[in-house]
């Protein structure tokens, strides 16, 4: 059985938190503690991000031309895609209210992934950024916690109604499962060889988060199994171009 | 807490087989009945698909010029590339070992969800195609068993490695769960308003369900919640191609 239990009472996270002890206390609390293996951790971006102070204000951004062409398009304010722009390698679509963007980790997202939602009416002109690196950041609080580290954000995709998410860092577990050269039950070599762990970890944990107003940023989701696999980061997740047939 | 919980012995599963019963009697020997609110079985499209009867017999496929064309490209059996055609609205990517095909009912799959593998050496001829409707697959297991019911398999994905897990059809739930018009802990309105529910059960099933080899072709999750909710079929998570801003 696996079991997905939400981290209550983190409330709300400042860059003067601690937040693995954050999450460490609420487990303590929510009686999870001692971690056991197979224990994963799932914490959303958007916590990582403001514990790591990710804020980019608005007010000191200058709109470049490219941006402000963007914002002609889509509607959007020119400083914040501009903001946008500098987070990203690449822009896949720009619609009315739309801007679609390959971050420079690779994630493909809405905005690149910086967020102007959730960010409190004193705040209108700051911007959320993606952390700096996710896999560091998952590496770091594995280090502190002693227990493997999803975060996880949610997205949108192509031929599909609907957000999921994500694993935009990860740590202590394998992000990706290689099952090349596994045979099934009749004994034929299995066609699908590589899974997305991480991603459906992340996937597994938005059910009992729900969306920003309950408020449930992290989740512990207990006995997951993988056996004799070596850890892989959530980078391992992001397709080369080269190779993504389904572009 | 969300629970979700392996559905064992269902075994081989051919088309003389009730399947409502089948997973109703593992439900029962696993304890896990009777079902309680919130409660959703997930369940592989193979095992659907075969306890429907939906193989093709290859041996009386012929090969027309498009098939012969793509068999050229991917070194796939020609045959089988009409079996795929058969099932699709459109060929998106044909490469050497690769084709992927948008079923008719809008699923973008590699071979249009068309399945050579884990068949068993004495038929090696046939194939197994999707539920003729997926959706309603799961209303008639839905009205049977008196519990939610989502139908997945495994998906790639763009600019991702490895599989994830979609929903083919559902019953019982809202696949889609419309969050529109609500507002976030600080009182704006939430950017992120639509979840994929029941992808999201199909991806977190996936987690428990291992691959082929373990055997698990479906799970019981429970403990999730979606309160004063429509029910709404797997249909609704196709996107439009209209409105298709992520291709």
């Amino acid at each position: 059985v696996i079991e997905i239990h939400p981290l209550a009472g983190i409330g709300e996270v400042g860059a003067a938190v601690d937040l693995a002890s954050l999450l460490g206390e609420s487990a303590g609390r929510g009686g999870l503690t001692p971690f056991a293996p197979g224990d994963v951790i799932v914490v959303t971006q958007k916590v990582v991000s403001k514990s790591e102070d990710r804020w980019r204000d608005l007010g000191s951004v200058v709109a470049g031309p490219e941006a402000l062409r963007l914002a002609g398009i889509t509607g959007k304010d020119s400083r914040f895609i501009q903001a946008v722009l500098d987070e990203s390698a690449e822009v896949l679509r720009a619609a009315p209210n739309v801007l679609i963007a390959r971050h420079r980790h690779g994630f493909v997202m809405a905005n690149a992934g910086v967020d102007r939602s959730n960010v409190g009416p004193a705040r209108q002109d700051l911007v959320l950024l993606l952390p700096e690196d996710p896999d560091r950041s998952a590496a770091r609080l594995h280090a502190r916690m002693g227990v493997a580290i999803v975060i996880s954000d949610s997205v949108g995709r192509p031929w599909r109604n609907g957000v999921t998410a994500i694993a935009l860092g990860a740590s202590g577990l394998p992000s990706l499962l290689d099952k090349r050269g596994e045979l099934d039950r009749e004994g034929r070599r299995l066609e699908v060889t590589q899974v997305a762990l991480a991603d459906l970890l992340a996937s597994a944990a938005a059910l009992a988060m729900g969306e920003a107003a309950e408020g449930i940023p992290a989740v512990l989701v207990r006995g997951c199994a993988w056996t004799d696999v070596l850890p892989a980061a959530a980078a391992r997740l992001v397709r080369p171009l080269a190779e993504d047939l389904f572009r």
